[in-house]
């Protein structure tokens, strides 16, 4: 079977994101100033293949340990989807 | 009301994302060959202040077209949950 995964990398809570505090303040110049706490990180999507679904979570978690993520920085979470 | 707002930035599907083939290659030499079609974009989440979802959602909108996305290379979809 083949499955789509949908992945949010995001810098971790207890660290600052030097990204997401520029664009908040580029919020209030653009006339957004409802807009706060803006944090930036990465959306990876992906195609797998795989018997089943628990088989395509254990490769996708492995992906993003190995290679996605940085778990020192970063935490992630995914989505699994059956294609096609 | 506080809304939280989560926005995905994608490149649009019609263009090469060179970052993405390098990570497609990767995972093959990590031995993850069942991995493909990997697509890289931005994860954002933000928290916005206003009084209906209808304005909250006017209002995320238009920071994407402004700041957040650049429409002629990448697409965007969000979705606003209330917050507390």
């Amino acid at each position: 079977m083949k499955f789509q995964a949908e992945i949010d990398i995001m810098p971790l809570k207890a660290l600052l994101d030097p990204q997401g505090k520029a664009v908040s303040g580029s919020m209030k110049n653009l006339g957004l100033p409802e807009i706060t706490n803006v944090r930036i990180g990465k959306h990876i999507s992906l195609e797998i293949e795989a018997d089943t679904k628990e088989l395509a979570t254990a490769k996708v978690d492995e992906a993003c340990k190995k290679l996605l993520a940085n778990q020192i920085m970063e935490s992630y979470k995914f989505e699994l989807v059956v294609l096609g």
